[in-house]
């Protein structure tokens, strides 16, 4: 099916499908050839004895559990101070969790996929880039990651931890449950697709920014999210970061809205894989 | 005509153009090939039974749509707060258009030339990159996407929207109309000069961190430039931008100066398009 | 030993290591070949006469000096005014720690390898990287151009440097010594474990982000460390850095704690060697 | 003398030169090929008569016009505002002239070296990177630009321009002339030793992230020097645009300081230039 990817361009038209702003300039020749890999069977049982398999679930592990860690010690850094002033303030709390995960899907992309996330596991399951167990296995590793890098943060906070909100989500006053659940959605579908544009084989083969930037915009669009929707939810768009934080913070308040930090990342995942397949690729309709 | 873009130089003079700096330094050959692509036909009818076309129009739709989203979302969070401090304050707006437009860029340079901006497109057209049709497509599309981009995040505020001021530009108090226009025309100027060096076919085949930093620079120009301007006009430089928060937003006050983000933007592209290719490139100076 | 490191991967499983995220997706073919550099022998007694050994200590002492003069500045700067409102903020101090590790970096690894940290040669040093000789050389030099740098800083600022701080570190109240050691060693195993992974020889051969982005990401890791640490011990993971600022400071405060300020990194860079060393490239249970 | 470059180190060790932080690792092989471009021509007449020539100087005057417009407006909007709030606030005064840099370096490398300072300018010709007459040229213009583009912004602010301080460069009370004269001549070391680390064409060959990341790494040289010397001095290390500023503000107040604007970023630029040519290239030391 990928092996024809190319069907649906070559016979509907003749034109060169980049349009110029220079990033899609360096080759202008669409016929480069550029090779789709397989997609990944549902259940693959000799995975399971393969050491980089069990290897790239400890990559996920160690990666979330730094993740939270450092993200969730930033956050508290910043409520300690009402004023914010004295502290890298809000700005750096959007700046810790962009960062980390363009420093982590740097050090990880390698080992396993670096995705530090379920929902990413999640949309990069519905594109049949990994198999079923592995994506399970991803996500129980993640979350067990989370819930130990908030729980290292309480244990340097204490009692405080509790008091200033442990970097749990939920939706703030001031918005409905739907504005919480849209702003999940969305911000998750900016992230995952800029995910897909950065493993679009395609335009790995033919834009030579696309590769070598890769963890960079990644990176950025949770920094992006997050500068938006921090006064809505405080910003999951990752389910495990919520989980593990509302593990460990486990107060009424972050249980209440949790489902919404599942159900909207989950959603905006598939969209975002559905309008890079569907749309974009237009797998579905290529000939066999 | 472009095919004999080195006749200037060669007749002129028998130095190598590029002066030390080390990102001029790679190659000191200045007679390596690269090869200008042929200017686009000002309409190509074919062009519109094409999948590629409309899939770039989609593309074009969907990043305004999220680019209005994330920006005009974090302006209300930031607004929200009068004293800013609990925000991620007016510097984190600037990182909201910026990064927006580098993440956006990277991801959809491949499918659409990923303009984003309506002044964008009118550059290139300018330098004979793109068609008029597709011009007028990738417009409208961009134009659509602002507005329900905008329209979402009413959605989440409702009445407190129009309280906040929508995210929509106007010259503020303590600057006349001729400010406000002064700033878009540089303002984009800025912009437009930098996807015109960023897209530079003979650029980009001799100085390798041309063709693959392009979408960071471009992001970096509308970051700077909404550093500088904000003060001034909330900075548009999009007239896509413009029209969909002013169109949401829909008060007197918005309506009044918006003409000035159409004509200052365009005035600073067409002058981009002037400065590179009669300054730069001297392309109306080659011999036939 | 390094020369048989594909054994594991080979024996264990037939099935490709990376899985998708783009920043992977180069090269799907795993037996790509690569060369792990031998391990640096324990004593070169022919190092001490080459040039290029002392070249290399001028540049490891230049480059912390030019660290710990723009770093302390910064701190003095920001610390001058109470409300901070007035300066770049606590935020601008972590840019100005991650953003000099990036330029340095940049600018020295091809000539010392730029380490700039005596951590960070502690845990290429467990790794046979470089030799014994080398890296207690490039220990010294460090911390000599550390105690210059932060003595620039106290000739700007005469009585008031010691006022504000001195930019040494110490354990803030409200957090007990083992918070600060923990702090210590998990930021420092953050940015040892991106060195680590920016130097792996196996994934430089397939990722081409790996090698070009390098500089990048080991600064953004000291950058995000100071977002979450500032407030415990204002972030060392550097002993240089701290032993320089204590030299110059020499207050009892400053001297009290120093010792967490080399256990610390030092034990988490040895923890980074070990992950990446023994569980993500095995290479002790490689055959001979 | 450069032909032959290799003879130090061939001579005197045979030990590899770059040790490991992964950026460097790329190629361990020291006798790759590299080609140091010939010293420049003190004086090279004919090239007064290529377009070339002039086209560089056009861009200059254009690129150091935009950096001063862009960065003159940025801390004009945040004085005006004595909280400093509701502003992008210091450090984004110290993004604005560290961006600019970026995005201009990047736009005109490949037209005039990208220059956009007369301490860089002088800098590179002490290495002999470019021929006297150009030099001259080059800072003219570069004078040109500057005073345009303050002068531009002095048309938007019109009075409250002069309240404000207009950008001018002096030395802050409760600093001696010599805390501002060193602050300068070290800042300006720190910009361009970077700039010598990124047109070092021996590791242009060897590290691949050398020539394509250039242009950041000296953008955020100007950003992290802004951190650390705005307290001191607002920070000069750029006498255009110390000099653009001064005489569009034309106060006493910035003419006394004036001369270490000039005097101190010309040392740091010949002490960079020394170090690199001599200490890391030891280039006198060659045999013919």
């Amino acid at each position: 099916m990928e092996g024809k990817e190319e069907d649906v361009k070559l016979g509907a038209n003749k034109y060169r499908e980049t349009q110029p702003i220079g990033t899609a300039a360096q080759s202008q020749d669409d016929s480069k050839d550029y090779k789709e890999p397989p997609p990944a069977p549902l259940i693959e049982p000799g995975e399971l004895t393969s050491w980089s398999f069990y290897r790239a679930g400890i990559a996920e592990f160690v990666a979330t559990f730094l993740f939270l860690y450092i993200t969730v010690l930033t956050v508290m850094g910043v409520f300690k101070d009402p004023t914010k002033c004295t502290t890298v303030g809000i700005q750096g709390i959007a700046w810790a969790f962009g960062g980390m995960i363009f420093a982590l899907v740097y050090c990880t992309a390698g080992i396993s996929g670096g995705h530090i996330n379920p929902a990413v596991t999640f949309g990069l399951f519905l594109a049949r880039k990994l198999s079923l167990p592995r994506a399970l296995f991803y996500m129980v590793m993640q979350t067990l990651g989370a819930i130990c890098g908030a729980g290292v943060v309480k244990g340097f906070y204490g009692d405080r931890y509790d008091q200033l909100g442990g970097g749990a989500n939920s939706v703030n006053p001031g918005y409905t449950k739907g504005d919480g659940l849209g702003a999940e959605i969305v911000g998750t579908f900016v992230l995952v697709y800029t995910v897909f544009s950065a493993t679009d084989a395609k335009r790995n083969a033919r834009d030579s920014h696309v590769p070598i930037l890769a963890p960079l915009p990644i990176g950025f669009a949770v920094f992006l999210v997050h500068l938006a929707t921090i006064p809505i939810t405080g910003t999951g768009i990752n389910p495990a970061r919520s989980l593990g934080a509302a593990i460990i913070f486990n107060k009424e308040r972050s249980w209440d809205h949790h489902w919404i930090f599942w159900v909207g990342p989950f959603i905006g995942a598939a969209l975002a894989a559905l309008y890079h397949q569907v749309v974009i690729r237009a797998i579905p309709f290529k000939s066999k």
